[in-house]
């Protein structure tokens, strides 16, 4: 992987063909493939790129939808090699449609697999609810990706026998698990966050707008990470500043002194402000300390109240994250966007769009 | 690395105990340390921590100051061996403060090592511009890392006599290279473009602002990622609708309406309503179609505006950027932040301060 690039330190193709001993060919559909793509942007192809519709010898040349560097398949000496092109956006298409297919020819036996999202729980929370749960057998597998704000199950049963019985016994595991963790789990099909949010609001045809003070933009970014999001999130605004919290929420200067930009009171307000202000069906709001300044005796870096605003009145909560400012932010958007998850109900897909994904 | 949780599947340091079969030995001090650090968050300590308190015969301790599990750093059979926590954030300084220092005393020679970064060409682009000066010598290395918006060159020069010897051929090269790429090189000493652009802003005591359409607050989100940036960033405003668009930044129906919401006039607009409604110094903006959908014939997937407005007038910059969603919002974020520093003017650092940081 990687090393199929226009530039003189990208010598995978070279390096490959003279091990094996095997000639490069000039790939006249691979030329016009690159020619053609710098010229969807209008700009002309430099001579370094030329270099890339070379292919060695008897390889199968594997097209590249995503960037220039063609990819290729080939046999020598009872082994397949694959070469790929670096950057995950190029390689990855191309290894799921082009090389794995090819691989799992070479298989026996299945594993199924599934992946549990946790947030609002501890690895140490979770440790302690599914204790006992590990399975004894070495054909099944859990493991647990802890970091702050979200806990991944990673669950595999492997079979030699049927597809099924590895798809039955892993989620066997996986409903165990589930009686333990409840709807602390927000994901049973590998959905981030923000995705699962973004779906139950598409689904109920409701719209959503932001209020950020220490999380910066991250809530939106997220949520605004998700094709189609521009269906069910309105606006967002950043207000980094009291005077921007009070002329664009509304929060109001007594709030703001009496109760500090820091408070249950002003990320209510911001919530309910915001909601005011765009009219969308639900408005979550974040104001808290990101460190690593701001912090008080009173008020220390990882402080960080969260609040939902719907029909019907406004829920804050407070919480206390662990870590640094880059950990902070992330954790305040994962609890706003919880918050807004356990709002709208049920987040499980139903087994049949399961299975459909 | 890793393993060293409280949980069943942690099992590091038992396993390195049995096969060095050493003892596992309770550490009073350590478990002092781990109480301590959930009492400062206000919780219990769960039992399942108290096995992160047992560490391996004859081992030194090494502190965790942003987790619970204590590194080791032992050794056996003439070899070191370290035995550290897996997140990143509690693996990074751990090996920096205390095994990377005993590593080198076991080193010959010295590395020197600069890192530029680029923005505004592609890899094809410096690939032409810098060909020639790739070393030939075996102890100077040049290694180009592209990502859409911004490539890398990471150099290192390596004596075996002086450390002066080894920087100043680095020091040769980062000049050749400079002399190549002029005022695309926004860092020579790491730093992201947020962080340029807001060393720049402090320094000169100037405020930013920030409206985005289809980057979706990732700009406000990379700004607010630098620790201080609430001294220079006041708010921002993600505009997602034609609504939002009209009512917090004051683009006209006129404009929005003859031009679309992806235009140069778009742009423009919301960058100055932007300056205007928040008295900011600078104001950036962003406008574009991030995809899968929402693309036309005439604007296609990756067509994306970037506008400053400042005293005296606002620019606009046209782009078409390749890749999928995520590398449209990044791009387009790289995009207005170098619009930024460009007109701030020089990004590097004072020789004094290079040397300092």
């Amino acid at each position: 992987m990687g090393g199929l690039g226009p530039t003189e330190d990208d010598i995978t193709r070279e390096v490959c063909a003279e091990v094996l001993g095997r000639k490069l060919i000039f790939d006249e559909a691979a030329f016009v493939r690159i020619e053609e793509r710098f010229r969807r942007r209008g700009r002309p192809m430099p001579v370094s790129n030329k270099k890339q519709a070379f292919v060695i010898e008897n390889a199968a040349v594997l097209e590249n939808q995503n960037g220039t560097a063609p990819g290729m398949w080939l046999t020598a000496g009872g082994a397949r090699i694959a070469l790929l092109p670096g950057p995950p956006p190029e390689l990855r298409p191309m290894f799921e449609e082009a090389v794995w297919p090819g691989l799992e020819l070479l298989h026996k036996g299945t594993t199924a697999r599934r992946i549990l999202k946790i947030t609002g729980l501890t690895e140490s929370d979770v440790e302690n609810r599914i204790s006992g749960l590990y399975p004894d057998q070495k054909n099944r597998r859990l493991t647990i990706l802890a970091s702050p704000g979200q806990i991944e199950l990673h669950l595999t049963a492997f079979s030699q026998a049927h597809p099924a019985e590895a798809e039955r016994a892993v989620e066997r595991l996986a409903q165990d698990l589930r009686a333990r963790l409840g709807d602390n789990i927000f994901s049973v099909s590998g959905e981030d966050l923000e995705a699962v949010v973004g779906r139950l609001l598409g689904k109920r045809k409701e719209t959503l707008a932001t209020a950020e003070s220490c999380s910066g933009g991250l809530l939106a970014e997220r949520i605004t990470k998700i094709p189609g999001s521009s269906e069910y999130y309105l606006e967002g605004f950043i207000t980094y500043s009291n005077r921007a919290k009070n002329s664009r929420l509304g929060v109001s200067w007594d709030v703001l002194n009496t109760f500090g930009a820091v408070s249950s009171e002003t990320a209510e307000a911001m919530a309910a402000g915001c909601r005011e202000k765009t009219g969308a069906d639900y408005a979550l709001a974040i104001t808290g300390i990101a460190g690593p300044s701001g912090a008080t005796l009173e008020k220390p870096v990882g402080l960080v109240y969260t609040a939902l605003a719907r029909e019907g009145g406004a829920e804050v909560q407070k919480n206390l994250f662990p870590g640094k400012r880059e950990q902070v932010k992330f954790q305040s958007s994962q609890g706003a966007l919880d918050m807004l998850r356990r709002a709208l109900g049920p987040s499980e897909k139903a087994e049949s769009e399961r299975n459909g994904a």
